[in-house]
């Protein structure tokens, strides 16, 4: 069979590493290249295949029908139009392109976008030229709020509350003295309080996109485990559905990668796996009704290179699940 | 200096050896006796000092000036009014006596009790016969809401969104498969969803007789580490605070057990430490003035046996920091 | 195409979910019953497929073409006995019919029976009627010395000093307090000090079966970890291989599920899958001749669940590695 | 009380942190200086007082009565012979001036200095111009044999093996991939195979100068806890002692930071304390008489900064346990 080749830029972080993980278990992908800047010249063995590092400069771009950029937010849109002149498509894990993001540069560049929520903005991604892969945070809160916002579900003016935590992974491969062993274990904590966090904007223009008119309030936190993310959401809704999940049993009925269930979801039922699990309860004992979501995803797999993968096959017009045994 | 006698009944689980492990190095307690039922007979040590554990029946509450009740949600109150029939003052760590608790047999008998928020309710404390010990969570968000209701900050007809995740000995000592090493490592999970939790009820209460009108959503998350508890809260506020730390600075100035910090707090900033520590920070970007305020304690500490000692130390007529190295 | 059915006697603790695990995506196996005293009457989901679990004593052994049994020392012999008499095969993972073993009730009646190291015993054990699946620590330490054993490279009278380090999992899924993850989390420890293991007797039989003229000192260590063991070993020889490795290069070459590594192996190496991951160094500084060997596996794959069904695979007349990507 | 000025030249790593934290709460030490290369000019806060951290350079060598030097391995001699110039005496925590130690630059003007194994060379110590205080792995394994060796029960020509466990703060607090949570998390590994770490030649040396002839093969493990190092010894002995713990018992009898148990110590029992904790068992089934000994430290502590405390005090000629809580 034909292999489709792709390259991937910033392949020696942990998004980069699980991408080279996918494409070398596709069935339909070979790699082209890998490019990263620390480990330039040196080799690696991913599922039984030796791997070669170049630098970015070095990595044909032309060689590659496809590009998986996970370089650093700032730094990617540049290369996003370089791939596209060499005449690759583009999947962009970085935050350059997507909906909300300071303008990146070179992030002008490359127009108008599709986001890739891959369940929720399908018929945008079948062939597109370029993807900007959403946010792993991101990616927990609106595959949870979609079906409550494309419904007019969400009570106009209120407040959603997006509590999330997540695995160190989230946090990159950089050696930083805080995401040390011996400073995560036993310890957690929130960050960028206030809605500091560069997902607020992503969400917060997604959702209105969906037609939702509700502020946002949303705290990452950082989780002593490798992987995973748990989102925690409190939604004013206009009414309570009489059969709680039906919106979300509606929505992805018939998607692989969305698990809907009747208890709460953990992390340990998504990690290493290509899907977001959820549940929705409604909240008793307030005047307004509310309903809570609790999503958990893996952040490395549905939140960054699993989607990105789906997207990919989308892009190139393949079955969007090849490669991602669910 | 002459040691005043206390006892100790539940002394076996988390909570109970934290008690042990405070009264032993106490300047002026000696013990008088510590039950256990699963350990009745054995030995232990703690700080250098053998103890016995005899089964409650066995306990001699009468030679106790105190006795702290560390048994189950449901059993402790009637041995509050066995304990109190015996001339002993009460702590009681239970469940049983707090406002909003359903009410427990025998806690019909205790009559008003003064809750134990110490640095809230320390009047009412002072000579107390008997104290409810408020839960850890509750301890948290209380201590964190209470300078806002006082003031009048909350809006009116608001909710308050209260996140918290604790450590696994918030679940006591008990076997149980959910709780073995690897099932909890490398997971995170939400529970009690919909406001489904026992400490619902008694945040409430203690909100509304703060002259708060408000709800609350409280979502407990059971976190891979040992101790510790951090509440993530939003709070709708009437207006914003121009210097946002003032309400916390104002209430707690001279607290010894409590710490206003600028940065985000962090479990271990607090593990094994009879201190709450907070930050405050305005939300960005929302149309309803909010605050979100981050709180950390440990909850075997100030989140039950540290708050304890506190509130026996008040109730006996000692200083209240006595045992409670900060 | 037609499947085999196979039966689990003790299939929801951890090592009888993984045969659960194995069998669900086996091409070549279907479940004929799965038993679990604690669980009869409850369903779960393994592999996307619901299975419920009867008690053992309703399982219908006829039905099976081969049975697994992951029931307890002691408990299993009979089982396997009762198990033969209705026309099963056995794949028996207790201690009860192993090399060593003090004679459990009904593990006469088994005969001698083959012991299931599959990479040294892979002759014996095809069309196997009955096989003793390794322990897991036996399985480590073995796997690793008998390259040594048979070509006559230990030292005769020498001492072999075994540490070993295992995840909880190794423990069982049996609830108890000291398995607690507030009690393994930051701590380790050794156990069974002074040749106290079960384990012992087994490395030793099937040591001097090899033709080794050795002691063994061999101390387990409790790990916080989920899973995994690491093997440490210390072996006097008669003299030191001119290349380290040959050895064990030989002595499974073309093995599938045994790694030959330059570097150290670690335990994330080898997590989730069957195989041992092994290095060799010469002992530097001392008079006598010494190799240090470190050896990686998973207690749960390899080390139980994984070796049973290569030994499965061999007494039905299968290939061996069906079910088991490595 | 008049208080001793004390100086910390690298005081920001988790050695020089635990330095500051003693000398914080010492009764009878005040703080000179606290050097920290990575952070001149930054200020932290230790046991309630605000910290400067000044350069090397900028260190006031001559205001110390004593100095800690925690600088790395291969830079800290110089600084020795400069802080002796300047006046102070000095416990130096590299490994420059140990015996065994290949010459650091320096190290020879520093001529013979006593090395800090505080239980086994008190007198050298006391009031000591300069002390080298051992390697973390060290201490465990010396106070372990120590009682052996210096009665003679050491088999000679035997062959010790040590093998040890460390958490992860023994690789100190440098920013390195490797040591990342989510690279440390769920793994073990064994490292420096074949007698390759640093300490062996620190051992071997003391060993026989304790008289024993015996090799070592020494092999150390990186553990995924923070603190706590656990040490499992096999030593062939003369003959086995009628009271296994007897030599211990006698030798350390009195010793305040020495524990000796009947049950194998675990981390947990010593992490944040300054004891060594052992037990001692004999080898069953083995015909050279052995015995196994296990004993755990606090890496940081008893490990480092608390022995070197001890000897601070030493050296100073005050009480050796002062500003040490047991």
């Amino acid at each position: 069979m034909h292999k489709v080749p792709v390259g991937i830029l910033g392949a020696s972080g942990y998004t980069g590493r699980e991408l080279l993980g996918l494409v070398a278990r596709h069935p339909a992908m070979e790699l082209a290249f890998a490019s990263a800047r620390a480990r330039e010249g040196e080799r690696t063995v991913i599922a039984g295949r030796t791997v070669a590092f170049t630098g970015a400069e070095a990595a044909p771009l032309g060689e590659a029908a496809l590009v998986f950029s996970a370089l650093p937010h700032g730094e990617s849109a540049p290369w996003v139009a370089r791939a596209r002149a060499a005449g690759a498509k583009v999947v962009d894990l970085s935050a350059d392109l997507r909906p909300g993001a300071a303008a990146a540069p070179g992030a002008r560049a490359a127009g108008a976008v599709p986001y890739g929520l891959t369940e929720i903005a399908r018929p945008a991604l079948r062939n597109a030229a370029v993807v900007a892969n959403p946010g792993c945070y991101a990616t927990a809160a609106l595959l949870s709020l979609a079906p409550l916002a494309q419904r007019g579900l969400i009570a106009p003016g209120g407040t959603i509350t997006i509590n999330a935590a997540s695995g160190v992974t989230g946090a990159g491969f950089t050696p930083r003295a805080d995401l040390l062993f011996a400073e995560v274990a036993e310890d957690f904590r929130a960050y960028a309080l206030g809605n500091g966090h560069r997902h607020v904007a992503e969400m917060r223009a997604v959702i209105a996109s969906m037609g939702a008119d509700a502020d946002l309030v949303f705290t990452p936190h950082l989780l002593p485990v490798a992987r995973g993310i748990l989102a925690t959401i409190t939604v004013p809704v206009t009414a309570l559905p009489a059969d709680v999940l039906a919106p979300w049993r509606e929505q992805y009925a018939g998607e692989r990668f969305i698990e809907i269930a009747e208890e709460a979801p953990a992390l340990r039922d998504v990690v290493r796996r290509n899907v977001l699990r959820l549940t929705a309860r409604p909240v008793a004992g307030v005047r307004q009704p509310m309903l809570q979501v609790v999503a958990a995803i893996d952040n490395l797999v549905k939140g960054a290179a699993g989607q990105a993968m789906q997207n990919a096959n989308l892009a190139l017009g393949l079955d969007e699940s090849l490669g991602l045994p669910s």
